[in-house]
């Protein structure tokens, strides 16, 4: 086993490590800019080596000093947790080469899950579903009506190749409108781009963002631990995050995490990820991608399967079998995870930086916080607005949301805006409660409400 | 269902029972002393109300002055949390000639089960097994062989009726040391307090303190919840809780079970309650009293079976039906609880008041903490002194172990003394790493070890 990760990281995710680092017997070491001085996670760990000034360039995202950091301490494996180095195969290759253990998968899976068509064809080589379309440009009414009819099924989009914003985009529901909407699509894209090619997809209705966890070892075991349904997004940035999705049955569950399962098995992956589907109103999935790392709402599944994903992670990356098999992993109850940001929601959203004058985190029955700030905390404007995750269990969805929002309401931060007031209302939406909640949510339902 | 419930209470109890309300949709009126005027619980209550001075005769226990709290607030129910007002059938009365429902069994079911006597003759007639011994004094060697012989059994521990310090006190395991100790025991007795009288009880050997968690409702359902292994204790008083005990076996889990929810049932319990029994080494359970209130560890019990036991108490009081039935209860992983206290363990646990000059609570997961503080938070010198519970969530009893330790080195209380080092040095004794822990082991096993 390690006898010391080094951290590449800052914020809760370096605090979640420290953690499953301590719990498991492994000394750790962080390391921090020199913004980040008064960390919780520079305080949390068994030692810390500031690796540079406060621009991640010069320190989160500079290899040589966060190698530098590990030889000096002598850390024999590197945790990058998420964002900065966690997806880059470079850094990865680099820790290989001075024998420091790069806590993830190799550098090949880290590239060719990186590349989204090279990951889409492995996908559709492991009979997992993408969504169906032309594999290129398409030429006439007829060519598109004859591939529609017998390959993709319609509702279809037609989208100019050369196309953005919109422009050059139809949807056609049936051939009729398929006739009428293609000419139209044509002549749009070449009045707007100077180009009338466009190709044709699947129109993919009420979709919902669903992922599922899975972790593998160096032995060939690989587990998924369901799903999380992560649809309540702003701007491709996900705020709430829950598990299960009461969008899917049991039947649709079990054929997800099957084929999760089985393109994770495909390409040998043998560490913690995570396989994003869409899914659509009908119930259908299709692979969108895959995070070669741990997410921020991993929390979720933790709560949800009672398993500790991160130490998981660990053990695997060091040769150990993981210590759960599928058949013991069970889903009970309901896990709501809402994202704390230092950002001011009634400002769209704008980084509220500046200083914690007072914190009282909330807690008691069914709460998890997982955070890095403090009363007296400095928020340096360097990083990511996220200054923390509440997390929820309840026994069904219905307890989850009200502890979700008595846990929000106790969520004492002073000094500073979050985006806890907009959590309040998202939680308080029907269109939420009932649970119809897609990946426009927030721009269709949210902007409804009066504030 | 209520609408508004007024906590009779303060600390960390007071904001367990606000959450349980806020998350029933029920309004919570906070009642506090002078000397709690800053406490989080009159922070997080939707309403509160200064009901006299610091000292508890003059606020907390000032029933006059908490029903006038109810009856300005228009409170319809009164939750007492456990200790000052807790087990006081007068209170519970007097709430009842208010047309107050008090959150709790009836004022006949308090009294009943508060003598000890009255309780251990329900149990008895309730086929519920009681520490056998003689009725009263016994007299003369061959009348004791008789009775040990046919109704006690060895080993027994003859004790003076008088007696009191360990006087007059004598175990016999068999038949010759009963004829030596008895006689022994009389003549120490006689010379001590001046009266030969002894009487004869079984002597528990190893005994541990195992309770179990007990729900009913006014529709004649009890289920229970498993046990609690509570046996380390520091004069009566307990520090660390687990659930479950490793000490029992399923069957024997499941006969407590039954003799619990059978004298609840007896006595027509609706509320929540303890069972409290000795278990010795050979795994006989016998009753020791029962608590008719919900008590500190209770949390541990909802974290290891996911059951919101405080909203079944509301639930039940307002006359619904329990939530739960006895074969949806499930044990799950394994959960420690220990108490936090402002103590100076290194002083003999001498109370250590103050300012807490900064609180950083532990969190991440499987870990809950209750508690009342915050960094700047005065602690009152007027009333007990836990502060807090840590309590965590482990799929097994190492895990738990582990991510105690972990969870209590990263909790950081500063400026009084807390019993964190004690807890610490608890869970690195290799006793109690083994379970072997009975209700000596504090004087036993931890005056061994050097400070």
């Amino acid at each position: 086993m390690f006898k010391k990760i080094l951290i590449a990281n800052r914020g809760e995710i370096a605090v979640r490590i420290i953690r499953a680092a301590r719990e498991l017997g492994i000394k750790s070491v962080a390391v921090y800019s020199e913004a980040d001085k008064s960390s919780l996670h520079v305080r949390l760990a068994d030692e810390s080596v500031c690796i540079g000034s406060a621009m991640s360039t010069e320190s989160y995202l500079k290899v040589p000093n966060i190698i530098a950091a590990a030889e000096i301490t002598n850390a024999d494996a590197i945790h990058p947790g998420y964002g900065f180095l966690a997806e880059n195969a470079e850094f990865a290759k680099i820790c290989a080469s001075h024998n420091i253990v790069f806590i993830g998968p190799s550098p090949e899976i880290i590239i060719s899950m990186g590349d989204k068509a090279t990951a889409k064809e492995t996908a559709v080589k492991n009979n997992v579903p993408v969504v169906p379309g032309t594999k290129g440009v398409v030429k006439g009414v007829e060519a598109a009506k004859k591939i529609v009819k017998e390959e993709i099924g319609y509702p279809v989009m037609i989208k100019a190749t050369a196309g953005g914003g919109g422009k050059g985009m139809r949807i056609a529901r049936d051939e009729k409108e398929l006739e009428k909407n293609m000419v139209a699509a044509e002549n749009e894209a070449k009045a707007a781009f100077g180009n009338p090619d466009v190709y044709i997809e699947r129109y993919v209705e009420q979709p919902k963002h669903i992922e599922v966890q899975i972790i593998g070892d160096k032995h060939g075991n690989v587990v998924h631990l369901g799903e999380r349904d992560c649809s309540i997004q702003r701007r491709h940035q996900k705020l709430i995050e829950e598990s299960p999705s009461i969008a899917i049955s049991e039947d649709v569950r079990q054929k997800m995490g099957e084929a999760a399962v089985r393109l994770a098995k495909a390409i040998g992956y043998d560490s913690a990820g995570t396989i994003e589907f869409l899914l659509d109103k009908d119930k259908n999935f299709y692979f969108m991608e895959m995070n070669t790392r741990a997410q921020v709402e991993h929390t979720v599944t933790e709560m949800v399967t009672g398993v500790d994903i991160i130490k998981e992670q660990i053990l695997a990356a060091a040769g150990e079998n993981l210590t759960v098999k599928q058949e013991d992993i069970q889903i009970r109850g309901h896990v709501i995870e809402c994202r704390i940001n230092a950002e001011d929601p009634d400002m769209n959203f704008m980084p509220s930086a500046g200083t914690i004058t007072n914190y009282i985190p909330s807690g008691g029955i069914g709460v998890r916080v997982d955070s890095h700030i403090y009363s007296g905390y400095d928020i340096p404007p360097y990083y990511d607005s996220m200054i923390g995750k509440l997390i929820v269990w309840g026994e069904n969805r219905e307890e989850a949301i009200r502890r979700m929002d008595r846990a929000l309401r106790e969520h004492i931060v002073e000094g500073i805006k979050t985006t806890i007031p907009f959590h309040l209302r998202v939680l308080d939406n029907e269109y939420y409660q009932r649970g119809e909640i897609y990946t426009d949510f927030i721009e269709k339902r949210m902007s409804e409400e009066k504030k």
